[in-house]
C-alpha cells in the first residue's frame, strides 16, 4: 500500500458523498489532502492564501451549491485563520468540512515550528472535532479514518446543518517518491445516512388542527432563511386561504410573496403604543434564523403573544422574543402546506382574522406609501443609491447585503414581487464584517448567475484579500458606501454624540476603490454626481466579462440626516 | 456608583499595574472599556479596524515596550480575528491581555446578533481565560472584576510569560448618558506579585560545578530569544573564560558576541558525517525557544549529547533534540554568569575544550569565507539583496524578519558584531505569515528607532490590512521580495517538481507593491536594475519622514539556482 493511500482515499469518499468544491490553502505540512483531491477528477479545486477569506469563499460555496464545501489548510496559525468562517458557518447552519493538516500529536508544542494546539481549535463552532490516527499500518487506522470522514460529512449534512472539523497530522516525507502517481481505491466504503423528511405525524397535525382554531390574532414572523422554492409555494397557498400576516426580513427571502409584511422594521419604529397594542398576536409562529429589525425584536418582546410556535426540523432552538411555547420538529414548508390544506374555519373566525391582518396590511402599506414618497431626496445618498439599485436588479440574480449598514439599508428598501427570483445572502450568524465580500465572491465563483454585492467601506477593506486570487469574478458587481469610516457608529444612539465618536467609533479610513480596480483590472464606476446615477447603473449591470465596483462617496452627516428624515416622514405618516 | 464604573476602574489599574499601551478594535459592545481606556491620561491608545492586524499590533507593541499590551475588541467574530496573534502570542511568551466584550450570558446564541460562543475562546493559546461579572450592584461582583483583572496581568507577567484572555459581557446601555464624565475611583486595589528573580541556589551551584567539569565537548545553543544586553555580557566573559562554543540563530540576538558561530545552519547542511562526529557534543547547554536552522536540528537529533542540560526560567519544556535531561529554572544570563564566575579548569582539561571550540571556530570560518567569495553574483537575486541590506543597517535598529524565505535569507547571511545593538524580531511562535507586517508595525509605533522589515510577497499582501489605519510610520522601511508566489515551495524537497507546484503550492501572485504605497503615500523604491542597488539603499535608509518600501521582483528559479550555488560552494570548500 502507498503510504497515504488512507489519505488519498478520502478525496474519493468525498467525492463519492456528492462533494464536489474543495478550497486548498498553499502549505507544505497539507501536501497529502492538497494532492488527494488536486487530482480528483470529481473534485473542482480552488487555491486562496489567506485562510480567512478562504473559509468565506468556502462558505459561499456551500450555501451555492447547498452542499458541504472542503477547506484544507496547513498546520499552525493558519487555522485560527479559517476561524471566523467557521463560526459564521455554525451559526448560519451552513455545511463546511474543514480539514487541518498537523504534524504528529508528539511535535506539538516541542518548538518544531508551524505547530499550534489544533485539536478542538474551533471550540464549540463546530458540530465534532475529529483527530485522524497519523500512522495507517494497521488495518483499524484505515478503518477509522474512513469512518470518521464519512461521519464527519453525514453530521455536516444532519439539521441543523454545519462545520465539522478533522484534524490530520501527517509524518514526513510528505510528499509521493518522484514519479509515483496518486490512485484512489475502488474498495472505498460509503456510508450513508438517510435523514429524516421531517413529517408532522398525524397525531401532531390533529392537534395542531384543533389548537390552531383557538387563535384569531396570528402572525407569521420568518427570520433568515435561504430561498426556498417549495416554501414560497406553500406560504403562498396558505396566504391565499387564511389572511394571517407574514413579517418577514429581506434575508427571509419571502420576496416573492406579493403580501409578505417587508416593514416591519420601518413602522415599529414609529408607531405609537396604541398602534401597535392592536398588532399584538395572540399567536405568533416563527421560522428561521435570525431577524434584522430590532423594532420587530422589540416589539415582540414587548407585546408578547400567549403562544408561540417556533418551527425548526432539529436542534437546539433560540428564544428570541422570549415566548416560545412549543417547537415543531419539521421543516416550515410541510408545516405551512398542512396548514394551508385545513380548510378555512367558519366566517365568523375567518372574519377576526381578517381583520388582524388587515392592520398588519394598513401599517404596510402606510409604510410603502411614506417610502415611495421619499425618493428621489435633493442630496444624493447611500440610502438612495441602494433603493435605485435594488430597483434596477436584474430577475434571477443573487444580492449579498454586508454587515452593517447595507443590510440595514437594504431592508429599508426591501425587495417586491414583481423581481423575480432574486436570492439574498448575508452573513447574520455572526453578523461579522470580516468575510462578506469573500462570501460573495464564493457564490459568484460557483453560479453563473450576477451576483451583487451592496458593502460598506469599512466591511470592504477588512476582507479586500478576498479578490487576492487567480479567478475571474466577470459575473460579480459590488456597490461600495464608502462613508469612510463605521458610519453605523453614527446611526445608533450612543457613540453618535461622544467626544470618541470619530476616532474610536466610526475609525475614519482614507481608502477608496480605485487603487484597487486598479490592482485587479476591475472596473471602476464612481458616482460623483447625481446626474451620473442612471448612466452608471446603467454600465454597472452590463455583464461584459468585467467585475465592476461602484463606488459612492458620501459625508455620514449627510447619511444620517437622510436617514432621520426618512424616520420622520414614517413618523408623520401617522399624523394625517 | 455610576453603573460602569467597576468596567472604568479597570483601565485606572492597568494603568497603575504599568500597562501604557491598548490598541482599541472599533465596535459598540465593547464601548464601556473603549471609554475607559481612550479616556485614561496615562494610557496611549490606538485604534486598529482589522483585528487580525490589531492583534499583531498589540503584539509588537507588547515586545517592544517588554509589559503586556491591552487589547479591547467588540462581541461576535472579531474576536476569533485576534486569535492568530494570540497562539503566535502564546508560543512566543509574549504578555497580551485580550478583552473581548460581550453580550451578557444568556443572549448568547439566541440570534441576537454578533454572538458567537466567547468564553474561553483561544483554548490553549492563553495563560487564562476570565469570565468578568455582568451584574456590577453587589459589591463582590465589584471585588471580582478587580480580582480577575489584577490576577490576568499577574498571569500575563509570571514566566512563561503569555496572554490572558478576559470575556467582558455588558448589558445595555453600552454608553455614558449624554454629559455624564467618567471618572477613576481612587481606591482601585492592586494586587502586586513580586516574581522570582530565578537565581540558582547555593546547592545547585555546587551540583553543577561539580557535574560541568566532568564534559570537555560542550555546546552552548541558543533559540529565540529577544536582545538582552545583561545575557550578551554574562556570555560574553562566558566565554573569554572558557573556550566553549555557542551557536545560535540569528533570531537568538547574539550577534553582538564576536565569536559566536552563527553560520551553523550552511555548514551542517553540507558537513560529511566524519566532520559531523567531531562536533558532537558531550554536554549540550541550551536556551531560548524554537530554532530556525533544520541542519542544526536534525544534527543535533542525530548526534545525541550524552547529557543536555536547558535552561528556562519556568514551565513547561520543549525538547526540541530530543535529548534534555536537566532543566535549569533560572535565566540564561544568571546561568552564565555563575559559570564564567567558575575558574577555569586544569590546563589539561581546558585545552581539550580549547580544541573542541576550535572544531565549531573552523567550520565556521570556512563558512564565512564561501559566504564572502559568493557575493556578488551574476545575476542579483533575493539572497544578495538581503546581503546588501543587512550590511547596510544603520546601528541601533530593529531588524523584523517574515516567514518563511526572509527569515531564512537572513539567518544565511547573518549579522555580525561590528553591527551595534541591532535587535532581530521573527513570528516564529507560531512561525505563520499572517502578523509579520503588523508586528513589525507594533515595533516602529512604539519606538524611535528605525524599524526593517524583511518580507516576502506573501506574507505581506497577506498582512497588508497592517497599513489599514491612521498612524504615521516614518521609521519603517520595509523590503519586499516579491517573486509572486510562495518561493519557499520551489525551495524544500518535494513539491517543487510537482505539477501542482505552482497553483497549489506556490500559489502565483500578480500583485506589486506599487497600488499599496500610492494607496498609503509610501515611497516606493523599485529595484530593477542591479546598477540601481547603491542609490535606491542609500535613499531606503534615508530616513526623512516618509514610509519606504523597496521592492525587487525576480524569478522563483533564479532563487532557487543562486541558494543551489552556494550550497554547492559550501559543499565544495570541504574538497580544498
Amino acid at each position: 500500500m502507498v503510504r497515504f493511500q488512507p489519505i488519498y482515499d478520502i478525496a474519493e469518499l468525498c467525492s463519492r458523498k456528492g462533494l464536489t468544491q474543495a478550497i486548498l490553502c498553499p502549505g507544505s505540512r497539507c501536501a497529502p489532502l492538497t494532492l488527494a483531491f488536486a487530482r480528483h477528477p470529481e473534485i473542482t479545486t480552488r487555491t486562496f492564501s489567506d485562510e480567512r477569506s478562504a473559509g468565506f469563499v468556502a462558505l459561499g460555496i456551500a450555501q451555492q451549491k447547498k452542499a458541504p464545501a472542503i477547506v484544507v489548510c496547513t498546520s499552525g496559525s493558519a487555522a485560527y485563520n479559517l476561524a471566523p468562517a467557521v463560526a459564521e458557518a455554525w451559526f448560519s447552519e451552513t455545511p463546511l468540512i474543514i480539514f487541518t493538516a498537523d504534524r504528529p500529536a508528539e511535535w506539538i508544542a516541542q518548538h518544531d515550528g508551524q505547530t499550534i494546539h489544533q485539536p478542538e481549535i474551533f471550540g464549540k463552532h463546530v458540530k465534532k472535532s475529529f483527530q485522524l490516527p497519523q500512522e495507517y499500518e494497521h488495518a483499524d487506522s484505515q478503518w477509522a479514518i474512513n469512518r470518521m470522514v464519512n461521519e464527519a460529512i453525514n453530521l455536516s449534512f444532519q439539521e441543523p446543518k454545519g462545520p465539522v472539523h478533522i484534524n490530520a497530522p501527517f509524518r514526513e516525507p510528505l510528499y509521493p517518491p518522484k514519479g509515483e502517481a496518486i490512485s484512489y481505491s475502488d474498495s472505498v466504503r460509503v456510508m450513508d445516512e438517510y435523514t429524516s423528511p421531517f413529517a408532522l405525524s398525524e397525531e401532531q397535525k390533529k392537534k395542531l388542527n384543533t389548537e390552531w382554531r383557538s387563535y384569531h390574532n396570528i402572525l407569521i414572523v420568518a427570520g433568515q432563511h435561504e430561498a426556498d422554492q417549495e416554501l414560497t409555494e406553500a406560504l403562498s397557498h396558505f396566504f391565499l386561504r387564511h389572511n394571517i400576516p407574514v413579517a418577514g426580513d429581506i434575508i427571509s427571502n419571502l420576496h416573492g410573496i406579493e403580501k409578505v409584511v417587508r416593514h416591519a422594521d420601518t413602522f415599529l419604529g414609529q408607531a405609537s403604543a396604541d398602534v401597535k397594542k392592536t398588532l399584538r398576536p395572540d399567536l405568533l409562529i416563527t421560522f428561521g434564523k435570525s431577524i434584522i429589525s430590532k423594532n420587530l425584536k422589540q416589539f415582540l418582546r414587548k407585546y408578547s403573544p400567549k403562544v408561540h410556535w417556533h418551527i425548526q426540523p432539529a436542534g437546539i432552538v433560540a428564544d428570541t422574543f422570549q415566548s416560545i411555547t412549543n417547537v415543531f420538529n419539521t421543516t416550515p414548508a410541510n408545516f405551512f402546506r398542512f396548514l394551508g390544506s385545513i380548510p378555512n374555519s367558519e366566517s365568523f373566525e375567518n372574519q377576526k382574522q381578517n381583520n388582524f391582518n388587515k392592520l398588519w396590511e394598513v401599517e404596510e402599506r402606510r409604510a410603502i406609501r411614506t417610502l415611495e414618497e421619499f425618493f428621489p431626496q435633493d442630496e444624493f445618498a447611500e440610502l438612495e443609491l441602494v433603493h435605485t439599485i435594488m430597483q434596477s436588479l436584474p430577475d434571477n440574480c443573487n444580492l449579498h447585503l454586508a454587515n452593517s449598514m447595507s443590510v440595514r439599508y437594504s431592508n429599508v428598501i426591501g425587495l417586491i414581487a414583481k423581481q423575480k427570483n432574486i436570492q439574498v445572502y448575508a452573513n447574520r450568524g455572526t453578523s461579522g464584517i470580516d468575510g462578506c465580500t469573500s462570501t460573495a465572491i464564493g457564490h459568484s465563483l460557483s453560479n453563473e448567475r450576477p451576483n451583487i454585492l451592496i458593502t460598506g467601506d469599512v466591511a470592504f477593506f477588512y476582507d479586500r484579500n478576498a479578490f487576492w486570487h487567480n479567478y475571474s469574478l466577470s459575473n460579480l458587481r459590488i456597490v461600495l458606501l464608502n462613508n469612510h469610516g463605521g458610519v453605523i457608529f453614527k446611526m445608533i444612539d450612543g457613540p453618535g454624540s461622544l467626544p470618541e465618536a470619530d476616532e474610536y467609533f466610526v475609525t475614519r479610513q482614507r481608502l477608496t476603490a480605485k487603487k484597487l480596480c486598479e490592482e485587479f483590472g476591475f472596473d471602476h464606476l464612481r458616482l460623483d454626481n447625481k446626474r451620473k446615477v442612471k448612466n452608471l447603473v446603467k454600465d454597472f449591470f452590463e455583464f461584459d466579462g468585467k467585475t465592476k465596483i461602484l463606488e459612492i462617496e458620501t459625508d455620514t452627516l449627510i447619511n444620517k440626516i437622510i436617514f432621520d428624515i426618512l424616520k420622520e416622514k414614517t413618523k408623520k405618516s401617522y399624523e394625517l
